[in-house]
C-alpha cells in the first residue's frame, strides 16, 4: 500500500495565495514536510482553477517536481489545466481522474493515452451518484473498463477508485462494506491485477469532531489495506493514521515483520 | 463482533492472591471495572491450577457470576477445574478450549457434550505447533471438526480459534495473513456459520514497547473484524483498541452508522 498525501489542496489558504502569486517557496516547504511525514506520492488538488488554469497547474507541477521525485497525482476536473500539468510533468504521473460522466470521458480520459500516464477511474454513475451495492459497483467498474478499453489505453494504466462514502450518510455503512469486497474482487472481475485507490477523508465529511474523524480513518484503513488497496490517499499530518498505515504495510508484507 | 475481556488472569498478583485466599471482593470489583470498560464476555483464565483446582475454579465462576450476567469463557487446561466451573456455571458458558492434542480430545472435548456448552477449538497440530499456511490451517480445521463431530456435539456449539502468532516470529506475518482468509472461509469449508475467536495479546508476545503493542492491536483488529471475526479476546483496559473495536462494530453493522 502506497501512501498518497492529500494535503496539497487549493482550498488551503496558504497554498491558494502562493498559487495566485506564483510564489513557489511556501509550496516547496510544504511538500518537503509532507515527504518527511511519510508521503510516498503527492496529490496536487488544484480544484477547477477558473482563472489562468494552465499557468497555475504548470506552476504547481514544476514547483512540486523541484523538490521531490515522488509520483504526482494531478487532481482537477479542468482538462486544460490537466493537460498543462501533463506537459510539465517529469515525475511518474497519475491523472485523478475520470468517470462515466460524459464530459470526463470526452475531455479527461483521452489525455492518459496522449501522455501515456496512469489514470484513476471513479466508480460513479454517469450522473456522478454513488452505486451502493457491490453488484452495482462491479457493473459500474465494467462500464468504466469498457470506456477505458475504447480509449485504447494499456490495462496497466488503470487505477480504480471505488469512492468511499461518508459513514454518516444513510447508505454509508452499506456502501463502504461493499467497497471492501469490490477492492478484493476487481482483479478477478477484470482479469488483470487492477490497482485501486481510496480517499480516507471522504469517510468523515461533515462536521464531526476531529478525534472521531481520525478514529474512523484508523479503523477503516486496515480493512481497506487487508482487502488489497494499492494507494491510500490521506492527510499525512494525521500522525496516528500514518502509524497505523505503516503497521498495515508491515503486517501485510510478504517479508518477515519489522518496524519501519 | 463481541468483545471478550482477557483481563481476569491468575498471573495478575491481585487475582492470584484473592483466589488463594478465596476472597471474592477484589475479583468482583475488577469484573465490574471490565464491564464498565466495555467487556461483553469475561474470559476466566485460571491457568492450570495445581492446588485445589476444583474449589478455585468453582470460586471464580461463582464470584464472577455474582456481579455479571455476561457470558463466561472457562480458560484452563485442567479438566477437573473446568468441570467444577461448569457445574457452578449459570451464565452462558464457553469452554476455552480444546485442540487436536490427544489429552484435550479425551478430557476437555467431552465436557462440552456433557454440560451442553459452547467450546473453542484451537487450530493447532496435535503437538500444539501452529500450522503456518492457509491450507494447513484449513486441514487442521477439518480434523478438528471431525473430532468435534465424533464427540456428537451440535455444530452450533463450535467456535474456532485460528491462533494468532506473534508478528515478530519468523512466520508471524505469513501465518497472521493466512488467518484473515481462514476466518473468512471457514463457514464455506464446514458448511455452517461457524463462529471464530482470536486473542489479540498474542500479536505482541515478548518484550516490545507498550505503544507498539497497542499499535499492532489497533491495526490488526479491524482486519480481523472485516474478515468476520465473531469474538475478539483482548485487554479491555487498552482504551484506544477498545475505541477502534467499537468503531469496527459500527462500520460493519448492517444498520446505519452511529457512534455508540
Amino acid at each position: 500500500m502506497i501512501i498518497v498525501s492529500d494535503n496539497l489542496q487549493i482550498t488551503n489558504p496558504l497554498i491558494n495565495s502562493a498559487v495566485d502569486q506564483m510564489n513557489p517557496e511556501p509550496i516547496k516547504k510544504l511538500v518537503n514536510i509532507y515527504v518527511t511525514a511519510g508521503a510516498e506520492a503527492i496529490d496536487i488538488n488544484s480544484g477547477p482553477l477558473t482563472r489562468s488554469p494552465e499557468d497555475k497547474m504548470a506552476f504547481l507541477v514544476k514547483t512540486v517536481q523541484s523538490v521531490t521525485d515522488l509520483p504526482l497525482l494531478l487532481d482537477t476536473s479542468n482538462s486544460k489545466a490537466l493537460e498543462a500539468g501533463l506537459i510539465e510533468s517529469r515525475n511518474h504521473t497519475i491523472i485523478n481522474g475520470f468517470s462515466l460522466e460524459p464530459k470526463k470521458l470526452i475531455s479527461i480520459l483521452p489525455l492518459a493515452k496522449k501522455y501515456n500516464t496512469d489514470i484513476i477511474g471513479y466508480l460513479l454513475y454517469p450522473n456522478s451518484r454513488v452505486p451502493i451495492d457491490e453488484t452495482d459497483c462491479m457493473n459500474t467498474a465494467l462500464d468504466l473498463y469498457l470506456e477505458f478499453q475504447k480509449a485504447d489505453i494499456d490495462d496497466a494504466r488503470l487505477i480504480i477508485d471505488p469512492v468511499i462514502a461518508p459513514f454518516i450518510w444513510e447508505y454509508g455503512n452499506h456502501h463502504n462494506r461493499a467497497i471492501l469486497s469490490v477492492i478484493k474482487n476487481l482483479p478477478d472481475l477484470l482479469g488483470f491485477p487492477v490497482r485501486t485507490i481510496a480517499g480516507l477523508s471522504n469517510l468523515s465529511s461533515g462536521n464531526i469532531p476531529l478525534e472521531r474523524k481520525r478514529l474512523l480513518e484508523q479503523s477503516f484503513l486496515p480493512m481497506l489495506s487487508a482487502s488489497g488497496l494499492t494507494l491510500a490517499l490521506l492527510n499525512v499530518f494525521h500522525a496516528e493514521t500514518m502509524s497505523v498505515a505503516r503497521v498495515c504495510k508491515s503486517l501485510l508484507s510478504p517479508e518477515v515483520f519489522s518496524w519501519v
